[in-house]
């Protein structure tokens, strides 16, 4: 999403913080995932950004809905989604969300332990489970791989047993780390999920299912692979190396919404500290950016002309944690200023607390 | 406060997530602190603990409030606190929050650059201004000196600027850090403020208050400093080396709620990952213990019986960072086990988020 004259337009209308999201851009990235992916199956990681209206509009489309919680749930059923066009890729779900999702109809639940395939026997007899691999997370900007996944042995372990305790073992997922730019990663992670068909198929499994997990990237400031590359290699791969009747699904968050907003902040202090410029906003980690203490740089933009030159860029609150960057580079901007934290869409809403009392920022719909 | 079998009891009854705020405990600390403190004004930092009973106990002491932001002024004011009862400790305030804090009242806002001078000029004419001066923050397990914060030579040309710009020069804050366990932190920093009067006395500056911030200490893991042991520290290096109508206050935020309250948690999920034992509860860092990733320790109780071993202890949330603990010590728990999360009371509803759909703990309260 530009930060075109008529979007710059509206922005300086808006009560700050605000954000901007174009929903026209999200049905775009859907349609871009669905021509790089053809004939998988697409589940929007709600996690990435909540909003119902980026619900709705996914679902308008004919998305599926990735959830892991009761609240996640209630979400993707609001949005008129039916429990089969919902799926959960926690590998550790509370009991209580296992049994309302089983009840709401949802099926394909993923796992990586024991402890889980008791818990699914349990509250969602007989339904879809999938295990969880770990695979390598170093492409990743944000990644996830320590605390889910088990080995492919472990993985075939899992699916006999939850066979045996009266689940449908459907096949594997992973996750190659959140904001992936190494294209290689899926297909080192795909060849994970073929050793465990392999061994699954020894040991009289017969799986059917593979779910790509998600971890497509957005543009910030560094480069990302492109999308269409990406979907190519993945399609190549699991048309050599996979069952022709094969289904695939994938779960992007941050690829269906983080290009289709603009984060609408202002200049609410500067000052010089040794030998630093430090400019504070009233958009910090805490209500808005908190992906930027994980390391996630965006571009920000300010309206002010000029030279840019670095500085240490910090949100409002008094915690010396909300720094959002420490070597941004902006003109020689004054109190009052407005900058443009772009492609801002993805896990902004979602982990905005109201933190010494700034509150996230206000949604603005475009349609 | 204690797990007593009272309190367990309670907690056995509630849906987890909760937090068991005891206003009692509120109470027992507020007055601790003020025979710490004799004579020394008390200003909770609200953003320790937002929660309305909190403020509204606190303010039937006559406690004072320390705001940061428009959200927080209400807060405070809604809390029966009047304008003189109120400060703002935040060196970088947004224009807004200035405006209404001065017309409701409030006297006493810190600064630390040339900008705040200029927007306190301009939205709180006449209003008492603090310098905030930076000190060491080495004792601190929450650091929060390099956001904010000046030297003593630069301090007293802001109160200089402050003066000619029709502001009125109070005097001098600064902040050893959050939980600092140091005791001659405390010290330290008041040898830096004395430096501001005495530099500032030869600039023609009247200083005549002392705010000494935050930074009291719980009880968690680590040994901390007696609370009564730096007060009568602190009022005997204010006795010798200060002016004796000095007027000295303090902004504590931690110190009033942190032992006040118990965190109940459930096990959702136990796994063996890599040969380490994984404990997964529902309140994790995004929901109630963000605190746990900048360090903090919390001593954590399983009501389950037996030898306790190591493990690394995760939130519900997929996300990576989403731990706890990477070396808790608990026994061999299982899903539904109920664990309580000690001397939670600060800094978990203030920066709780409802990340992936896991909201923050439900508040009960003792009176």
């Amino acid at each position: 999403m530009d930060l075109t004259p008529t979007i710059l337009d509206l922005a300086r209308k808006l009560t700050s913080p605000a954000l901007i999201v174009d929903l026209g851009e999200v049905r775009r990235r859907y349609e871009a995932v669905r021509r790089a992916l053809p004939g998988v199956a697409v589940y929007y990681a709600v996690k990435a950004n909540p909003h119902p209206a980026v619900a709705g509009t996914l679902r308008e489309l004919g998305c599926g809905f990735e959830v892991s919680s009761v609240a996640e749930l209630e979400l993707a059923l609001a949005a008129g989604a039916g429990g089969p066009g919902i799926i959960s890729g926690n590998p550790v779900k509370t009991p209580d969300f296992v049994s309302r999702a089983h009840a709401a109809g949802v099926r394909g639940f993923a796992l990586d332990s024991p402890a889980e395939v008791a818990k699914l026997a349990k509250g969602a007899s007989g339904t879809e489970v999938y295990a969880r691999v770990t695979v390598d997370n170093s492409g990743s900007e944000w990644p996830l791989s320590r605390k889910y996944g088990v080995g492919p042995v472990e993985a075939v372990e899992l699916l006999a047993n939850a066979r045996d305790a009266g689940l449908t073992p459907a096949g594997v997922t992973f996750h190659v780390g959140s904001q992936c730019v190494r294209a290689e990663s899926w297909l080192d992670a795909l060849g994970v999920c073929r050793e465990v068909f392999e061994r699954a198929s020894g040991r009289g499994l017969d799986l059917t299912a593979l779910n790509l997990g998600g971890g497509l990237p957005v543009r910030h400031t560094r480069p990302i692979p492109d999308l269409d590359a990406v979907g190519s290699a993945v399609m190549a791969y699991l048309r050599e190396q996979f069952r022709p009747d094969l289904r695939v699904s994938v779960e992007p968050g941050r690829a269906l919404v983080g290009e289709a907003a603009i984060l609408v902040t202002t200049v609410i202090g500067v000052a010089e500290r040794a030998s630093e410029r430090w400019v504070y906003v009233d958009a910090g980690v805490f209500n808005a950016l908190m992906e930027a203490t994980g390391g996630i740089r965006y571009e920000i933009v300010a309206e002010r002309p000029g030279a840019r030159a670095p500085c240490v860029l910090a949100g409002p609150s008094c915690d010396s944690v909300d720094v959002i960057s420490s070597d941004a580079l902006l003109p020689d901007v004054r109190v009052g200023d407005r900058l443009y934290v772009l492609n801002a869409g993805a896990y902004t809403l979602s982990y905005a607390s109201s933190f010494n009392g700034f509150g996230p920022p206000e949604v603005v719909l475009l349609p």
